[in-house]
This record gives structure tokens, sequence and C-alpha cells, in this order.
């Protein structure tokens, strides 16, 4: 079927390749005019410079896809696609945007007769190979209508092995797709899925930082590390004196064991790279999902401090608690006349 | 080649069973003379009823598996083993020892000149299907000695897909085997496996707990939830308003999401069969890995907020904070006057 | 000098009776009349029967105090005084109030243009008695005007030593007050206050509740502790054997510590009066600021994991983690095929 | 009456003082002669150049108070003591000793009929003119011995206001001293003191950071402050626009507020002192009791997240997380493709 595009970027335009390839037709569009020229020519697809011009190539009832970032741009996109297709039409989503933000386009967008569908969509750069797993919110109208692009694009029964105890037909979440619910139910079950990722990339990460330091014993020993009078010396430098091959545990780690993951093999296949990964300096970013999610634990008042606890070591790692612990050293001056450590 | 097994219960059996479907021989042996008859007879196995025994029909040197509850019976084990066995035996330590009790058991047996692999196993009751993730620790001699029983009883490297960027020969970690290092690096590398474990599988729980919270707004505005004057409301009802298939959620993101997971499959396996979970009552156990790997930390004196806190929720989860939650409410009514909401 | 008071609750009676003890003359309006009619005889100030009336007994510009419960009731109130006060006039708002409800709050005000200013006030049942600390913002001319009764209602400067390194004329916040900024400075200041207080008495409970089970080798060696095959035994019971009696430990904290603080007090009157604690079940409530505290270091991408497991401990001891334990539960039965431990 | 003193660190000389100015009679020794010679012609007390001249100098049954670096300095002291002093007399250990520790040494000295008293000691710098917090653990007959000591050392009832509810004859915590339990109780009870003192520190840090940071609205806005494509924007920059005056705030919330306690009064002098605390790097030491808290309250089974969470606060803030940093951004350029912030 038919699909308009905006935002070629990476996800778009690998999106728009998924769907050329399965046989669906599409209309693709960017503010850069050099990547509606390029994915164009390469795929076959219809460019078009402008949203009219867009509109007019599709057949109604229309849907649109926007995948572009979220925020300030997605509701200018937005704004200007409710003034510019038609009753009956299909807004898709498909970015990362807070799910409070879906209700508010999709009252925009209803004030023309327009659906929206939040479409969260989790793959990253190997979506186009493996598929998108698609966490859709909106009416049934509209699910129902773009349905076949979802089925393209998302990752197929194929991508796992059937859960124990399913049998018969395959239910849709099989697919790789799920309709979750009403306007936002699809970023709000992605914002969640992304509060896992974080828990789980920490997890891993904690757990790898202390393989790293099982030679804390032999370091100390050999004087390369060195303690203060301040703080707590090794108490059994004994049991610490592994040298541990971490790209080997990680690789070891992907077959047969509780924690395989996908998270893992990405771990794996890094660290083989790149062993100490001394290429990145540890200043680790966090995009919006994980913050949304510890505030939707907090209106909801249930606890997540895995989640949560995952989400401020990204914040510490960015040295965002300076004056914090300049407080606590002042503390520990003025009680105990302790200075600090020299680093 | 020959191995003998001590202990022949879930995990000690079925590792019996991957071995002697690929041709190795078994001697085995349990306190519970039953489970060595049935065991003999289903596998086609000698079964033994000492120690003694399990010595003498096994060619020198022999390689004796021990696959019993850590802790007390286990060194009750290696200590019998060292009045037992020769001068060049192998003893491989395949339970949840603690990495420094393998330490002390192998200055036991090493007086015998008998030498221990600490074995860290990872599979569960699913490993005598998928293999066993096995993580070793022991000398090179031991370690040369039992690799081709740890080939058998591992996944094998057709588990998973090769990691991006390894070509050529196979590693030894893509075989799902890893000689980790010296005594008691095995049984290391599983406790930080395992107190990833804790992190992964809390990061899903809490997950799963915000989505199955996501309509406390309806349930707010129906009064099936009533807040009380000490309580937070809800500031914005009308954000919490899903009611989310979770079954269904967990089963769509087995397929192309970034949390796609093992132990995503299990938790969708488990809500498929009941979608309430109602025959539990979230009293969660936790064995002793994932409290060594904090002590470790600890040790290390590196941050382990995560696995920490995931371990914490299940201490929780048994009501083991009541005494310090009975002094909140009291230090609340002193200072506020305020009474504990009723349950 | 004069003042109204709308809400005669405790805080806002206590206010009252201490502004009219020093001189000050109050006229004063709750929903209730019996609560005015109470307060007037007791005190000798003005009863009325409504806000027209509250207006007209005051001379301008007034002051009017709202101590009401924050959220809607705050603000139909504010409501209304913009309909009936005059321009210049000063409201004070001195209950719970979201910042950001301050600024909404304004905004309604100034365009009769009247005066907000939001005091957040901490003290609790005692404050009356010790006087209130209060964190104030909004305009100087507001401030300046009212500052006579803050002088009152706040401890004054001998409630404290001074300062180690301060001299000369006393600092506004010597005085227990302080104009922290515009519109919604006084209930920031006042939000992270009891974030702080959270994490506080966060502390001290996890400590005694340490302290309580500080015989669980004990209890374990006397067989009134169980541990089962799911859960890790206690590895050194030698070490847990103190039966300590806390509340006197509570006692000797006050004098000399480093923890030496009120709540410390508090908690040490509590448990001289209740060592068990008994008559609390420990389900902990929560109101806002603590939420607010943790969404404003989420937004200022700050960590505060202290502050924020202090939060959520309370929550998990009102079992809003239920869902998520049952997973967690379910998901060890299903890789280690792991019963949950009875209750 | 007499005691010898062991160590004449900063700790040790002062109690030292505090007993010679109650009366008390001291023979000092120290490993480094001139602080010997110092404080005995300042303090008029006994100065001795062995530990056998010490004994010397002392009554039966004696009282020898070790102050000296808790670990291997203590055990050699200790073990030295149980050489040189006779039966009935009583060594006091004042440092910070792990309690486990004490056990140990009890043995030690018991074998030659010697007593040991564990006594946790707060008070830090201050301790000398307001009196030390005294946590006790041993047997009776040392306690009763010795309690005269205790009496002058500790700060007494004056310290602070009785507890409500408390009347007629004062308690023996009212006075500043506590006989906690048998041998190791004092220092378990000091130990989880100061775990108490890292979470109440961290409180106050965490949310004077956040006060420090409610600008950052302001910041952003004026671009002090830049985003990157990869971190989530700040959504409210309308909410965050207050320059706080953090040496004011802890000055004002030091009285009338529920968090006023004696780590606020030192935080309120070291921010009047140095209002941005530029002579602090932010590195945060930690010693022993921290970590001990944390093992207890895993051996115990019980949760304490928070104080653990401020245990790791620390470690995070000397970088130990580094590596766990560098797996995270590793983990995100492998699945997002997404680069690191630069610095």
């Amino acid at each position: 079927m038919q699909m308009g595009m905006i935002g070629l970027g990476r996800m778009g335009a690998n999106i728009v390749r998924r769907l050329v390839k399965d046989g669906h037709e599409c209309v693709v569009y960017d503010h850069n005019p050099d990547a509606v020229t390029v994915l164009a020519d390469e795929q076959g697809t219809t460019g078009v410079s402008s949203l009219a011009e867009l509109r007019d190539k599709l057949c109604a009832p229309r849907v649109v896809w926007v995948m572009v970032p979220a925020g300030d741009i997605t509701t200018s996109v937005i704004t200007d696609l409710a003034d510019t297709l038609e009753s009956d039409d299909i807004v898709i989503d498909g970015g990362n945007s807070y799910y409070r933000d879906d209700i508010a386009h999709a009252k925009i967008l209803s004030e023309k007769g327009i659906h929206l569908l939040d479409c969260g969509t989790s793959g990253g750069v190997w979506g186009r190979e493996r598929g998108y797993c698609l966490m859709i919110g909106g009416d049934d109208y509209a699910f129902a209508h773009a349905e076949p692009l979802f089925i393209t694009i998302a990752p197929g029964v194929d991508a796992a092995p059937r859960t124990l105890g399913r049998h018969g037909e395959l239910a849709q979440a099989e697919k790789g797709y799920l309709h979750c619910g009403p306007c936002g139910a699809g970023h709000f079950v992605k914002m969640v899925h992304n509060g896992i990722e974080y828990g789980m990339m920490a997890s891993l990460a904690e757990g790898l930082n202390i393989l790293h330091n099982a030679d804390i014993g032999t370091r100390m020993q050999k004087g390369l590390e060195t303690g203060d009078a301040e703080t707590a010396p090794l108490e059994n430098p004994e049991f610490y004196q592994y040298d541990i091959d971490i790209p080997a545990v990680a690789e070891v780690w992907r077959r047969g064991s509780v924690i395989s993951s996908w998270l893992l093999d990405l771990t794996a296949s890094a660290l083989h790279e790149s062993p100490a990964l001394s290429e990145f300096a540890g200043r680790v970013s966090d995009s919006g999902e994980g913050r949304w999610t510890v505030i939707a634990a907090i209106d909801e008042g249930v606890p997540a401090p895995v989640l949560t606890t995952a989400l401020y070591a990204r914040f510490a790692s960015r040295q965002l608690f300076e004056f914090g612990a300049k407080v606590l050293s002042a503390m520990r001056k003025q009680f105990g006349g302790h200075d600090e450590k020299p680093s």
C-alpha cells in the first residue's frame, strides 16, 4: 500500500527501505532536499518537496509516517499536517515523543478529522535488517488501516522461537507489533521499554566493572593502587587477584546463560573490537524516555529503584553531582578535620 | 571420556544425560541410593554406592564432578574426596560455591596432589536441552584434561550467531565455556553473572509493574483506588488511563526490541500461562550470589547501585524492612501528628 | 500589625496564636464556622464568616495568609481572593503548594494587582512553641510589607547557637525566615527541605532496622528464624548475636554524636513511649514534596539516588511493588524451577 | 581515677584533656616520643616511653585506652598489651575497629585474663569541647570499673534537652554513653551510627545540589548550558529560574525546620566560609564503617538502599565507575549509533 514518510534520517530512510523491499509504495519528504533526492533515487520512491505535494501524491485515506526529533519539531510537523491533510487521513508519529504530547497532538489533528497513531519504534541501527519492534497507540480504524505497513516494518514471527505454551493462530504480538491501546499507549509502552533498557544496560555495566576491578588486590599489593588514610583499605587483597578477560566473558555468557540478551550480544561485539573501550570517556547521555519512565513511576506511586538508579548513574557519569560531592567533603572537613584525598 | 558425578539432583542428572548422549562414560553417586539406581538404569551409567567405589571404577587421572548444595555440604564432600582420590586426580565443583570457599577447598585437595576446578554453571532447568554456560577456574593441567567434558556440557557455538567482527578459528568462549583464571575465577565470574541477572530481572519487573499500574488514573476516578489525606494524590489522572495487556507486551518485545533476552522469553511464557500471576505471593527469594556480588563491589570500592537495589527489592518483598517502616511512621506521627493510613 | 488568616486547622490556628501573643491583630476565617468561633473566643481575634467580611475588617494594603490543603482547595481560595481583595493587597500561601502552582496563582492574582508570597512553613505540630522555619518567595514589596509577621512566626535567632564564623549584624536567615527569591522560590526550597527530610528519616530507619536485626544469628541458631533452600543462609551467625536496646541507642546518639538532630530527638521520644512501635503497621505515607523533589532532580538532570530511594521505600512499604515481585518469582520459577518460599 | 592512653593523635590527646580537666590521672604513651612530651608537659600527665612503663605507672586493675588506627596497628597494640598487662586489667579500644576484630582481640586478651571494652567514639574534632558520644561493648565487670571515665568523656545530660516522656532518674544513655552489650556491641552500634551519618550527609548534599541547579532553565536560555542531540532537553525551563543563596538556606533551616541537625550546622558553617566550596574537588573518601554497615545489612538480609546508595555516591565521586560508564557508552554506540557528547 501507499505511505508518506516525513523525515529521512537513518530511522526514516531504513523504514522506507523495508517497505519498498516488501512492495509498498512510498512518497518521501525531508526538510533537506538532498536527503529526498538520495533516497528517491536509491529506492525508486517518489520524492516531494512540500507537505502539500506529499498529500497530493497519496490516495485518500492517506497514511503519513512522521520520523523527526521529538518535541518542538514533531509538534510543528503535526501542526502543519493538520493544515495539509484531510479528514480520515492517518498520521503515524514513529519518533520518541512523550506520550503526553501524543494526547495534545491527537487533539490538534482530530479537529480536522485526522487520526493519530503513536508508534514506539525499537531497533536502532539494526532495524533495517532485523525489523522494528512496534508499540502502537490510537483508535481501531486507524490501526486497522495501517496494519499492512506495520506487518512489513516489524520483524515478523520468525525473529524469535515461539513462546512455550502458545499454540494455533499467531497473536498480533508474535509478529512483532502490538496495538497497545488508545492514543499515547504506544509511546507509553515504548517509554517503559527504554526505562527497562537503562536498567539492563546498567546491570551489565556494573557487573563488568566489578570484573574489571577483580585484580584490585594485586594492584594494591604491587603499589599500583594506593589507599590513603581517609579511605578504607581493602580487607582481603587475597580475594581480588583475578585478571579477567572481559571480552571473553561477555562472549561466553552469550550461550546458555540466564543473562543472554541482545544487549549482551552488542556488548560482546563492542568489547571484541576494543577490549579497553579506550575510545570512550564514559560520559553517558540519556534521552527522554528514562526520565519519563521514572516520572511515571512516581506519579503512579510505585517503586522503580533499579530503573531510577540506572538513570542517575548516567547523570553522575556527566559530573552532575559535583556541588553535592563538594558539600560532602566540606562536611567531612568540618566534623573530622579530614582533607580530601588528592586525585 | 570417563567422569564421576556426585550429586544426582536435577542439575547433576541432566549433566550426566548430556555427557552420556555425547558418548562419554559416567560413574554416578548420590547419598540417596534410589537416585543412583534410577539414573543408572535410565542412562546406562555405572551406579556406585560409595566414594571409594566411584574412585575404583574410574581410570586415573580421574575427573569427578561435584554437584551438591554449596556451603557445608560441598565442603564435606570435598574433604571426603581428599581422603579418597589420588594425586593428579581432578575435582570439579560445578555448584554455586562462594569463590572464597574454592580457595579453601583447593588447599585441602592440593595437600593430596588433587586439583580443583571451580565451574560456575548457568542454564537452570533448561540446560539439559540448551547446554550450560560454563565459567571455569583452576590450573591449566586440570582444565586441559577436563576440556572434552566441558565441550559436551556447554551449548556449543551454534547456540548464538557469531559476534560481528569475529572471524576465523573459534575462540573458546564462543563454544560456551571459558577458563576464566586461577582457582575461584570461575565462581567469581558466575557470581557476577548472577548479580547481573538480579539487575536484569528487577529491570523487567519494575517496568512491567509500571505498565500494570498505568490505569491508576481510571481506578482513582472510579473510586477503586482511594487516596487519603496523608498520601499525595495523583496529579494527572488523565495520563494514567491505559489498560495494558502485559502478556502481549512481553511477547511483542521479544522481536526486534533492544531488551530482547532470554529472561524476557521466560517472562513472556510465564505471563502467557498466567496473566495475573496470581499463584505467586511476591515473596522473592535470593540465593548467595547476589549478596556476594554486592560485597565484592564494596570490597573493590566500586559502585553497584543497580545490582544492590535489585537485591534489596527482594529483601523488601519478604517484609524485612518492617521495623524500619514503623520507625518512619512513628517519626511522621511525632512531628506532624500524622496517623498511618489504614490498609 | 493586622493579618487575615484563612484556614484554622492546627497549623493555621497555631500561627494565629503566635501572632496574637506577640501583639499582632488577626481576622480569622474558616469554611467551618465552629472553628472560627472557637479560635476567636480563645484568642480575642476577630472571627468572620466570609471573605468579603475578612476584607472589610482589614486595612489596606491587606495581608491574608491562606493555610488550606494544597491543590484544588488552595487554587479555589486564591481564585476567590482574586475576586475579593484589592490592588496592592498581599496573599501569603503558607501551605504545601507545588511551586509550579504558585506561578499560576500569582498570575491570577496579579491581574487584579494583588501580590502573592509563597511561604514554605516547616515545624509541624511543634511550631507553635518552637516557631516555624519560613522559606518565602515573591516580590520585594510584598515581602517587606509582611516581614514583621514573619519575624513573629519564625523561631528567632535564639533557636540555635550562632554559626561559627558569623559576626556582627544578624542575617535574615539567622532569625529563621528567608526571602529565597521570586514567586515559587519559597515552596521550591521547602520542597527540597522535605526531600532531604525523607532521606534523613530513611537513614535513621534503615540504621535502626539493622540494629533491630543484629540478633539474627541467635534467632537462627535457636530455630526462631528458619532459612529455606531458596534463600541464602547467614554465613556468620556468630557475628549477629546482639540484642540491642534500640530506645537507649537513639537516646545516647542525641548527645555528642555526629547524627544528633531533631528527627533523632523525635525518634528517641517515640521509642521511649513504645519500644517495639507495635501500634504502627509500617505503611508509610508520602505527601507531594518528596515526589516533586525527585521530579526536580530529574528535570535538572542531577542525581538524587538517596532521596529517591527513600521515597520508593515508602511506596514499597505500602505493597505497591506487588505485581513486580510476582514477576520476579515467576521468572525464578521459569528458569530454575524454584517455588516461592511460603510465608 | 587512673587511665593509660596509647595513641596521642587528636582524638587520644583530646580525651586525655577532658579526663585531666575533670580530675582524672593519665599516663600517656605514643610511638612518637615528641607527642608524649608535648602532652605530658601541657596537661601535667605522666609520659612514658614503653608499654611496660605504662603498666608500671598504673595501679591494678589497670584501664588502658587504645586510640590508634583501626586494623593492623590496633591488632598489634592489643597483642603487645596481652603480653604486658596482667589479669583483671581492662583494655578499651576507642578507635574505629571493625566489631569482628573486637571478637578476635578479646580472645587474645582473655587468654591472659585481660578484659576488652570496645568503645565507639563519636564527636570528631569537636569532642574535646562537646564531649564524645560513647557506645560500649564488653562484660559488666569491665564496664562498671571504667564507668567513671566514660562519665567524664561523654557529653553529659546537659548536652540535649530531656526527651519528652522521660522522668525521674537519669538513664545511662541520657548521660551520653551506653553499655550496648557484649564484646563488639559498641563498635557495631558505632558502625551503624556512621552508616546513618553517610545517609544523612548524602541527603543534605543531594538536596543542596538540586538547589544549586535550580537556575538551569536560566542557564539554558542564556546558552550557558548547552544540551546536545543525545541528551534529553529540559522540558520546562520556566520552572528552573531560581538563583538560590545556598548558604542562607542552610542557615535558615537551622531554626525550626524538621531537618535541623548538627550536620546541617556544620554545613551552614562551611558554606558561610566558602559559598562555592571551590577549595574542594568533590572526591569524597569513605572509611570502613559505611562499608561494614552495608555488609551487615546484606548478611542480615534487610534492605538498606539509602545507606548503600550514599556509600556508592562516594565511590562514584572518585571516578570508580569509569569502565562501567564506558560500557554504557559503547552499548549506546552499538545499538543506536550514538557518539558520546564531548565534555
